[in-house]
């Protein structure tokens, strides 16, 4: 056996976690070049030994000015959402986030999902006013500078639509980016006000057991909420890692209930109605009340349940040969933190534990990352999340049989389009093309 | 005494934990609106028992079309950067975060502080690229996309520049905005790849100790790094927060040096040199060596020490009436996590502990949050900062006496401006405008 067959062999053998070429999450620092050469057969940088470094011409020269706002360079335009109804039609407007083309464990403002149903509001913060009325002990109307005098809290928190993955109800793998698939699903630091703090202000009539929450934009989407949830963990959202909300996301100011449908999560909000029972307003009665297989329906169903699925490689972003990558993705559950990844590259039949990119924070976007070793054969990739609730992501098949999959029925409109969080596959062929399977 | 009179004084008994109207945490909640009325003889919010609803304008007319990238609201246009060098002439230029406008525990990347010495390059990403050269085992050039298949970290850090807060050098109290004042210090997720793995790629000479890092702007800048930091946590940043890096923070990659001064995370990095002895670089020489009283200088002095200061209220930030608010502000280390925070609005007479926003992260900015009950009457706020390494804020008596202040001496061009980390003090008047003091 010639040594570079031998060191590779004693790498495999000691650094192996899982199947095709799963790897320790040391892999990579202990061998260093070596394991490099040795796997690879080649580094991923190039010899820079004989090359004399030369000026680029931006180094000749000197640069821009410095703006008050600063902007991305012109060579990021490509890194953008992507729109369901870009001349403003009057209808929904979807605008997903290119989760492919970006990283760490949030996402920019600029990239933020968004979906509106009547466009987004030009609103004059000076003039909006929260009103919070209906079975209080006294009805109360706030300004943003009333808001900003009282205690404020910051989290991380991901808003996903109910109809997140949607796609993933087809009988047949949809093949589409991991934008259009999950794309519906952010992560943003929240800073304001508990909602607990200003339903303490009005006070509370015991009657009350469920508020209307409603925006200003023109179709005054509304939605019913709990009263034990506004009194956990609500709270009245203002500014958006770090800057005041973005148009599309609620500016001046949105209801923030972490980890349920991100419908409920009412943007541009103008008022709440303390109220005995719910409203049964038009997107909780029929949109956001989940049909499954045999005709019924859930009624009320908020959570968004733990979900994962690996952003490097997907679709789009083809693999440059055998060798080193680093899996990559995101999880996520409404319960809290997530407790575990396992990620698989060979269609399920074995597993190793991804890393956790720290801090892990409740109801939060969370990365994982898993080294591996691509031998240019055919892969299939999957990543699986629990919570710390006990929840695990379902099998397809678990998940089909539950809430059933997309069937086109004669003169039947609805069928399942919420709140799919199964597992997602990603094939690698010998070319390193990645394709959207089910496995 | 009247019931009203009875209960405010009973309140102050319970949540006063320090001089001046400091109160407990939970003073807020506790009390409901029973305790604002008696601590401020009015809500803070108008009731709205009288006004019925009406629509706004924007409320009446279907919004606007969503953007690929989406943009901030019109309304917040003068949320900016302030700009030393608006014109773009042959010195450096500075762009100040407007701490005062903005919340939350880290910093968008629109406003995220930039200094540029020959203006922003115009980068083409692909095709910049990092050598690694010097006593290394083998030289080598990294492209983005190679980087692209490295394990990568995220973290949030703060960068601050060594000059931040150099205007409090001077003797008397300069009256400017907390931005003008501490403008220069920023914090974001950085993504990107450990350089203790590029190094393991090169390999390293056992005679390097330091490394030289180099930008690709028209003036190359340059900083000498010690290999031990090169080692622990230093990265080839890639993302912040989430998206590419902006322009102005050394899009396509900077070196990330968590903790040390910003000159030394060196933007638009295209190589890295591994030397014996540091090569006494332009910046390193002159402008941060920092000049002591008795006229020696601090040789390599790179930590970013403990600081804090108050960014609400500040000045520009006038108080509209006696009554309830929010004291906050951000305190960050160098040295790892922030582990206390103490509060004063009496001029240091008194002080309480403020709350610290979860999470509290190494090397990171950490809101703190105290209640407040201003009375109407002269106060002076203040706060100061621990980190879990045992440093302290020094008072200002006992930074000038070790640092020096700045004097105008004929004949002597360099003067203590660089490193100040002490206390910050805002004096309200009876008006509630907000000044600058020391105190």
């Amino acid at each position: 056996m010639e040594p570079k067959d031998r060191a590779k062999e004693e790498l495999e053998r000691l650094e192996a976690v899982a199947g095709n070429g799963l790897l320790g999450r040391r892999a990579f620092l202990r061998g260093g070049a070596a394991f490099t050469a040795a796997v690879t057969g080649y580094t991923l940088a190039r010899s820079a030994g004989a090359a004399p470094l030369t000026d680029d011409p931006w180094s000749l020269v000197p640069g821009a000015i410095s703006p008050p706002y600063e902007q991305r360079s012109r060579f990021e335009g490509k890194v953008v959402r992507t729109l369901s109804n870009p001349k403003g039609e009057t209808r929904t407007s979807h605008a997903r986030t290119p989760h492919q083309l970006i990283n760490g464990t949030f996402t920019p403002n600029g990239l933020h999902f968004t979906i509106v149903h009547s466009g987004t509001p030009d609103i004059d913060p000076d003039k909006h006013r929260l009103v919070i009325h209906g079975l209080v002990k006294r009805p109360l109307a706030f300004t943003l500078d009333a808001l900003a005098r009282y205690p404020m809290v910051s989290r991380m928190t991901f808003v996903e639509c109910g109809g997140n993955s949607a796609p993933m109800f087809s009988k047949e793998p949809i093949q589409a980016s991991v934008q259009a698939l999950h794309g519906l699903a952010s992560c943003a630091e929240w800073t304001g006000v508990p909602l607990s703090t200003l339903l303490e202000e009005t006070g509370i009539d015991p009657k009350a057991k469920w508020l209307v929450a409603e925006g200003a934009d023109s179709l005054a989407l509304s939605r019913s909420v709990p009263l034990t949830k506004a009194l956990d963990d609500a709270m009245i959202a203002l500014y958006q890692n770090g800057e005041r909300l973005m148009p599309g996301n609620g500016y001046p100011m949105r209801l923030l209930l972490p980890g349920w449908e991100g419908n409920m999560n009412v943007k541009f909000l103008r008022r709440l109605k303390l109220v005995e029972a719910p409203a049964m307003s038009y997107y909780e009665t029929r949109t956001y009340s989940q049909l499954l297989p045999g005709g019924k329906a859930y009624r009320f169903y908020f959570l968004q349940e733990v979900k994962s699925f690996i952003t490097h490689p997907s679709p789009g972003l083809a693999l440059k040969g055998p060798g080193y990558y680093e899996i990559s993705g995101i999880a996520y559950s409404g319960n809290g933190r997530i407790s575990k990844v396992m990620v698989s590259a060979d269609g399920g039949q074995s597993w190793a534990q991804a890393a956790l990119q720290a801090p892990v924070l409740s109801k939060a976007f969370t990365r994982f990352r898993m080294p591996w070793r691509w031998d240019g054969g055919p892969a299939v990739l999957q990543s699986r999340a629990w919570d710390e609730a006990g929840n695990v992501q379902p099998t397809r098949a678990q998940f089909v049989a539950q809430r059933g999959e997309t069937h086109k029925v004669p003169n039947v409109l609805a069928f399942p389009n919420q709140h799919y969080n199964s597992l997602t596959s990603w094939a690698i062929d010998g070319k390193g093309e990645v394709k959207h399977v089910y496995a």
